[in-house]
């Protein structure tokens, strides 16, 4: 491939939009228009180093904020509000020059019109970039997909939050030892770093708070089970790590089953695959992710639910399409079946892609993506985490101060920053989770008439 | 009536559920049991009082938190998480012996049996409070219920923030003028605290926040109309803060019409009584409340949706009921109709009730309830509040301080105090508003098939 090919001269586009579809209203400019779908990690990297480019930058995302999901656990473990994790998209990147926000669901890539359509109409583009994420993989289970909680949105971790406070509430008028068992039990299934997290946050609650929350309750009777089919915890992490976190997570009270699956999941008892089974209320499922795109990509550009990219974030068989973060599959000498799911990748190659088009506005060739693995970590509960770096493998003290400075730094905006920093102050010197309240009653999927709010 | 007569023995009562109904578990005691409806500022105010005593005290509450209503427009505009206004009920009482919370929604009162009837079951009682509160009062009108946003617990506030943000999604690709028009427009109906408040909130956030998050909408074209059903606002207050506070409004931009009602609202547009009418989206309704009570009570015994109370709070025409806080309208020389349904009055009936509980279990007379007016005051935004203190009235920044002092300390547990102070420095210095958050969208009534979460 050379250089000529992968430089195509950024110019303005025909709007091939029929005139029979509803246009999203959108300022006319002279610049051709970037059009970039998701505001994640790779999404807003992007953007913010897009400033004062002859382009007009249309961001898209369903949502109107960025949320920060590596401590998404913790808004369903009741230790911070949504606004902690979360802020508002048109405020984070309000000082970009040409650049649009537009709430909505993105459906359709009509590749060849250069259009896509979303839920609010269609809008065409000159280039458009990929950035939509991933959302949880149930594996094609559908008792588990209705039953289960899954945790990558905090609409998800608000209801997961009202369910297990609902649950207790509930626990503590039933005179049926039966229901009691599965309210007084939790299984989280998928021992990576969001299901290792939640459950240590959920060991801190048992031990800290919910004893003097609901003194007529028994908590000996609560049992929190980890569930992992594989034969360690943090499969990305160290030996030393898998070994430390469960070592960890036995003094949070937490019960580690590894090489175990759950088969289904009716709401009330999880079968496993040993055999036998779980009375449980409340199951968390954090056992995988897959990619979420909109419809209209070749099936020859997609693998396992993502999207093929070659090195330089370019969609394969598309010249103006690009995929970054988790949804881009980019397979390379050092990770032959593409990079892990994580915000450092996202935000690598956000910035790469920038970069790149920016070289690309001069004429100039593009630069491959090159990813640069500063570590990895995980929390497991007050003063205990496990961290990666390099060939150096610690846990403990230490290393959860770690594990706090880094996410403290990586959290978008100053306020947002203070408010968790206070809270985790808080938190740590009164043993308390400040926020257990029901603010929304939590409707399982299956009574709620599949209304969403 | 005597002494005698106010102050029966508590004494242990028989148990008079019926053996076909469910009754709520909760441990045998040997003491009498107190059952007081409503966490509110009554309700908790009561428990807190009531420490040590030979009493079984059981709270019910529909929801497992308390709120602190008078920033509850806070978390209407987007300056305050309902974090910052909630404390969780059990965590607030959880040092009170004897004390048992009860999630749930009280349906009818037995006053002949001495038991109540919940959605979670009945339970008897030997002594009954009633701190319900109040609610939105309609007035009776349909389509206002139907399509106006009312501003009475946190939920409410939160569909409140949601709608806002996503009607100016919606405007920035709206191309019908109309459309837009009523997008733009947000009528606040009720020239109470409330109405003020929630109105220079978003004069507030007209000048200072909204214009960069949305470049492409216009704010010339935001109107922000309050209406005043009488010839003033704030009419529990001087007239000196009524002139004032219309004349702080204005530096906000809110156009103040008096003497105007809504007749009818379609959710687009709003009829007024002078015959005009307003194209609008959103209309706010604090034009008024009214008791808030479960069925069972005997019709002499209310009045105007309150429930009669002698100087004690006892409930007229019996023995072992009693009413504190909004839902009790006692009457007296200084307040013929009643007291203002304000916190101050709930706080002090709490405490007068708990004292007169004391003295009850050492047979001593009971003390009539006497309302101590500490003074009121609103705030209008940034700099600018008014405060009536007995004779003394004043207004401006040194009004605006004093307002945020009372709250800032009126607001129960350190924590919720901390994060409200924290906010408002925030605000203050950066003239932002952090959790312009649509965290759930928000649905109308009318569309969501009656499904409330």
């Amino acid at each position: 491939m050379s250089f000529a090919n992968i430089t195509p001269a950024i110019t303005k586009g025909m709007l091939m939009v029929s005139e029979h579809i509803k246009k999203i209203p959108i300022p006319e400019t002279e610049y051709p228009r970037l059009v970039i779908l998701g505001g994640g990690f790779a999404g807003i990297t992007l953007v913010k180093k897009l400033s004062n480019l002859p382009l007009q930058i249309v961001l898209f995302d369903r949502n109107n904020y960025h949320t920060f999901q590596p401590l998404l656990y913790q808004v369903a473990t009741a230790g911070l509000e949504p606004d902690s994790i979360a802020g508002p998209l048109r405020k984070q990147l309000e000082s970009i020059k040409n650049f649009y926000f537009r709430m909505a669901e993105v459906h359709v890539i009509h590749a060849k019109e250069k259009y896509i359509e979303t839920e609010i109409g269609a809008m065409s583009y000159d280039h458009l970039v990929i950035a939509t994420g991933s959302r949880t993989n149930f594996f094609g289970n559908d008792s588990i997909m209705t039953h289960a909680f899954p945790l990558k949105q905090i609409p998800q971790a608000l209801d997961l939050r009202s369910h297990i406070l609902q649950n207790f509430e509930a626990a503590t008028v039933t005179t049926d030892a039966d229901q009691l068992e599965s309210m007084m039990n939790i299984v989280i299934v998928g021992g990576g770093p969001t299901g290792v997290e939640v459950a240590g946050a959920l060991g801190e609650l048992k031990k800290n708070v919910l004893p003097s929350d609901y003194p007529d309750l028994d908590f000996d009777h609560m049992n929190i089970i980890l569930l992992e089919g594989t034969s360690r915890l943090l499969g990305g992490m160290s030996e030393f790590a898998s070994r430390k976190a469960i070592k960890y997570l036995k003094k949070f009270d937490v019960q580690v089953r590894l090489s175990t699956m759950v088969t289904s999941y009716d709401g009330l008892v999880a079968e496993l695959s040993n055999g036998s089974s779980i009375k449980t209320h409340t199951l968390i499922w954090a056992a995988g992710v897959k990619g979420n795109y909109p419809d209209g990509i070749a099936p020859t550009s997609i693998e396992k639910a993502r999207l093929l990219v070659d090195e330089y974030n370019r969609l394969l068989d598309y010249d103006d399409i690009y995929a970054i973060g988790d949804i881009a599959l980019m397979k390379s000498k050092d990770y032959p079946y593409g990079h892990p799911m994580l915000a450092p990748v996202a935000i690598q190659q956000g910035n790469n892609l920038a970069k790149n088009l920016k070289r690309m506005l001069k004429s100039k060739p593009m630069k491959p993506f090159q990813y640069y693995d500063k570590g990895s970590m995980a929390t497991i509960g007050r003063n205990k985490a496990v961290v990666d770096l390099g060939k150096l493998r610690f846990g403990g003290l230490f290393a959860w101060m770690i594990w706090m400075f880094v996410h403290l730094i990586s959290i978008i905006g100053f306020r947002n920053r203070l408010i968790v920093f206070s809270n985790w102050v808080w938190n740590y010197f009164t043993y308390d989770k400040g926020t257990r309240l029901i603010i929304r009653k939590f409707i399982p999927k299956h009574k709620a008439n599949d209304v969403t709010v």
